[in-house]
């Protein structure tokens, strides 16, 4: 057995944080275009170098005069005035205002000399003898005064500003084309594990290959947070390659992160690396998901390892790096977004450490937030998404009851609730109808999972296939039918159910809690009652009966990939993978309602949608359902 | 008389938006590498092209076991199982597990043939004889079954989901690292308008030119809304350039957008071609501020014509044009940012059509926000960023007391509301103060602006200089001198205040409203004084001591271009501008807290700044106070 880390002496959540936050990430400063200026930070303060407007502006298309020559003139008593020139915008004047005489002019151009207001057209009338002035004006009327709108050596924008669309157009009217702004910290990244490919690559999984999630999540969220990621090539496991890519990542970078693997070995070897070549501040913290985490320093560059698993490693990103790499790139803590909801199910949890949960949202008939925990275990990556935000649940919490008050910090403020959340079982058609709902959420875990969720009254609705049970839960908003059977290979003598029951055979099974497998099991049943055998009999004939799997098309994959004989399936699952398919039944697929969610705008739509199925069915191109 | 179009039938701004919204706008698709896909939206769904994981997967380092050998096994009730391999991740396991046996697994590993579940290391101990187990554990205990997180054929994600680090994960998970998604929107940004220089180049204000601000505020406005910005050479007031540009820019871009003057010619310009060559299906909208917008088609793109003024020509676009961007590049309308607030002075409004009042947000001393508009007058570029959002005032509402509450839309969800508002002197040694306050927000206009709206209780500071009043509103924070008298061309004759009443030059003033102005009247009362006249007979005496300008460098600005002999200075101005300095006096530049905000953060830390007065000087770089 290798000599194998552990982490007895976790910090604690604010000692990380401490610890992180004495890190030197600071990138410096540079000078960029104004056109490259969104969403940089300036570094230093910006004062106008030019009076705006630099000259005595026409704020209104009229006439410039001497106010003085209009007092008394009105409607009754129009003024006429000598019309002297006119000046455009853009063209130095070459006309004087003398006393009793007026410049026709247009909103934007200089004032010509000896005028100090002007007059809207709409009050004038041009005659033959000049312009009839009907209004009186006051010095400086429509008039913008030099440097009115900022004046030369006034302080435009401090440091530390954000450079929005507002701020590019005041940098542009000051004639700034360039600005120094603070740099985007350079964070590298470097993953780890002999596991590992890169997505795009092929991959085998029969030796254990993955591919790697970490890299490209971290480094989305390196650039959320203002940071500039560069990725490394994979290092696997090997000491002194990891060692190489490490100290040519700590010497380009103000930040090296080191992600993948959750083998203790790929770990070992960061924790050699740093304890070797560097200086390790914090090695774990006391939080769920996320523990096993490393801080301190390789050569110039600060060092953090993140967790392996995808929801580990982007949590701890989340709540210890990214303000790090905000706070470098001189970004403001974004305005956390929070939503208040009541939990939909009760949830214990006794570990003893801080645990952000987590959680997914859904609104009830009545408009209230529900709440309800994901955790789909250690490694997986779909809960990424399944997540709407997390709860931080206290080291002292055991228990949250259902209807208790929680606050959801949402992983962005882009997070809408999905507006529709469904659980059940997994269905082609039921994909399709899906993408016709916005923003919809659906968790295919098969028929006894949706109808028990659907009991706890959580999601909208719930997809069942199979039997149909006395007690079905909600209301069903429609149905289709879908055939089911065998995908064999070509040419198999698997032709029937019997088939299969009596040659010699491999078989692959779904699990007990998919629709699909209780229409089997009842096909079982019915041959077990024809030839007068207890069902028990048949099954324990079929090599691979219990060999089930949760996923949807693996029993047909396994045929395809020469692994089995045969594989429980749906005819359209087969005709994807070029397999033959042997029909044994027809099974209904039924979406059930959660009752108190029936009037909801995105259940209303399905009821809609799967009343014109017939329809949708012509729509889908080439679909085979 | 050019004959200019007015708009008299203006569109209600649900006209606008209908006409806006029918506009097409649809970019089509494209592909992008999974690096490059943050932030852009899915085009079509994603499916799981395979199961992940792809194989049986151990999720605890220990050793894989039959499930049924452990069985009764316990702390008291070890059982000892044959040590039959090793398997690590990333390896094709060359081991299997037959009864009575368990091989050695790293977290991540595929499990052997055989074994159906992991023991934990921690319940484990090497012996001679093998392994130690002290735990039973259940068929599937610490594995991962294969697709198990995601299995092939399952829907992944829909179509319109924009892609966070989270999707970025699910996608890597999956091995996609290319992803089909919604094209970003090509809006082409043409400028129009003799008078416009690009930021960068050198302009001429006497010939009336100004700096092009809409063309990089817009286009910044369009990479927020998800949209790439093209833009087009600055096409002057010539049709057959403008004709030229505007349907090059339609035949590259799917909407494009006009922006810049505000002159009527350049307008009619752009009107005519619009008219010729395209769809002109709106003229003019009725809200405040944005008036003159046209919306139609130019060949096969979308047209929409952006009013000249900034400040309208950045509303019109949040208002109208950035949901369609937005709606093309399938981004969702991102969650308003909304404050409420009171109105910390009445405003009057009469116009009768919907105005978006710009406002700026200030917090008083319980934490209250008040709300105080922002209005500069059309053209006011520092309005831009002198306001934190807009208060939708209905076209007949004419007055909003102080005190009313209003609700803000915030420009952007990152608006954060000042820490510091203050009003009042300009100052090079304040503006060196602000830079050591966090998000500070000053208006420059000037002591008794200062004075006036302290009293009024809306900011948190006021600076002043010149006199002191006897009922200096607020509370000192801290004062300091400056030296005040007049920039002059080096070897001038102005040598003293009576030198300029006496001979003959040409003078600028300030503002009456500026403190350095009182304290030149103040000088002026005192020579008058000494000479036993009226102060007026000398300022009778000076030429251009009605010439004033709120320009704290314009005076000096003027004497350096040659176009006056004298400019009423603070020395420090003198100094920047490479002008001699004639000294008439020191004034003391006072920073007054409203009372009602002693204690906030940002007070207490100006406080302490100017108690450090001193220390801060001296840090100041080559700074001349």
């Amino acid at each position: 057995m290798t000599d194998r880390r552990e982490f007895r002496d976790l910090a604690s959540p604010e000692e990380a944080r401490a610890v992180v936050d004495s890190l030197d990430v600071d990138p410096g400063t540079e000078t960029v275009a104004l056109a490259d200026a969104r969403d940089r930070v300036l570094a230093e303060r910006v004062d106008a170098a030019l009076d705006v407007p630099g000259f005595d502006r026409a704020s209104m298309d009229g006439y410039a005069v001497r106010a003085r020559d209009t007092f008394g003139a009105g409607e009754a008593t129009p003024e006429t005035l000598e019309l002297a020139g006119t000046v455009h915008a853009g063209e130095e004047p070459d006309v004087t205002v003398e006393s009793g005489a007026a410049a026709e002019i247009s909103t934007g151009a200089v004032m010509p000399a000896g005028a100090d207001a002007v007059v809207m057209v709409e009050r004038t009338t041009e005659t033959d003898d000049g312009v009839e002035i009907r209004t009186a004006v006051t010095p400086g009327e429509n008039v913008m005064l030099a440097g009115a709108d900022i004046a030369a050596g006034a302080r435009a924008l401090g440091p530390g500003t954000r450079v929005t669309p507002r701020e590019i157009g005041l940098l542009a009217a000051l004639g700034v084309d360039e600005v120094r702004v603070r740099s985007r910290p350079r964070v590298g990244i470097v993953s780890t594990g002999d596991e590992l490919v890169r997505p795009g690559e092929p991959i085998d999984s029969a030796a254990g290959e993955i591919y790697d999630v970490n890299s490209d999540t971290v480094a989305a969220g390196v650039e959320d947070a203002g940071g500039e990621p560069v990725l490394y090539p994979h290092a696997g496991d090997d000491f002194d390659a990891m060692e190489r890519l490490l100290h040519e990542a700590a010497d380009e970078c103000d930040l090296v992160l080191s992600s993948g693997s959750t083998s203790a070995s790929a770990v070992d070897v960061i924790y050699r690396v740093i304890e070797e070549r560097g200086d390790l501040r914090l090695h774990g913290v006391a939080v769920k998901p996320g523990k096993p985490m490393l801080v301190g320093t390789v050569g110039e560059s600060a060092y953090v390892g993140l967790p392996g698993y995808p929801v580990s490693a982007l949590t701890i990103f989340r709540t210890f790096v990214a303000p790090v790499i905000r706070e470098a790139a001189g970004l403001p803590e974004p305005r956390t977004a929070t939503v208040t909801g009541e939990m939909a199910v009760d949830e214990r949890y006794t570990e003893g450490r801080l645990r952000y949960m987590p959680v997914g949202l859904v609104e009830d008939g009545a408009g209230t937030t529900l709440v309800y925990p994901v955790d789909k275990g250690s490694g997986a990556t779909t809960s990424l998404v399944d997540a709407d935000g997390t709860v931080a649940v206290g080291a002292d919490t055991e228990r949250l009851p259902a209807g208790r008050r929680v606050e959801v910090t949402l992983f962005s403020p882009d997070v809408h609730v999905p507006t529709l959340f469904g659980v059940g079982e997994d269905d082609p058609l039921w994909n399709r109808l899906l993408d016709r709902v916005e923003t919809p959420r659906y968790l295919p875990t098969g028929t006894a999972d949706g109808r028990r969720r659907l009991r706890e009254g959580v999601p909208d609705v719930a997809v069942v296939s199979g039997p149909s049970t006395d007690d079905e839960p909600g209301e069903r908003l429609g149905d289709w039918d879908r055939e089911w059977g065998l995908a064999v290979a070509p040419d198999s003598d698997v032709t029937d159910l019997a088939a299969l029951v009596d040659g010699e055979y491999r078989f692959v099974n779904r699990d007990a809690g998919s629709g699909l497998r209780r229409s089997f099991d009842a096909a079982v049943d019915a041959l077990a009652d024809e030839r007068g055998v207890a069902p028990g009999e048949l099954t324990d004939a079929i090599d691979g009966y219990g060999l089930t799997t949760g996923a949807t098309e693996r029993p047909a994959r396994k045929v395809a990939a020469g692994e089995a004989d045969a594989g429980l399936a749906l005819r359209a699952t087969a005709a994807t993978l070029g397999l033959e398919f042997v029909p044994l039944g027809t099974e209904r697929v039924r979406v059930l309602a959660n009752p108190d969610r029936t009037g909801k705008e995105s259940v209303e739509r399905l009821r809609t949608l799967l009343g014109d199925l017939d329809d949708l069915v012509a729509s889908l191109d080439g679909f085979e359902g």
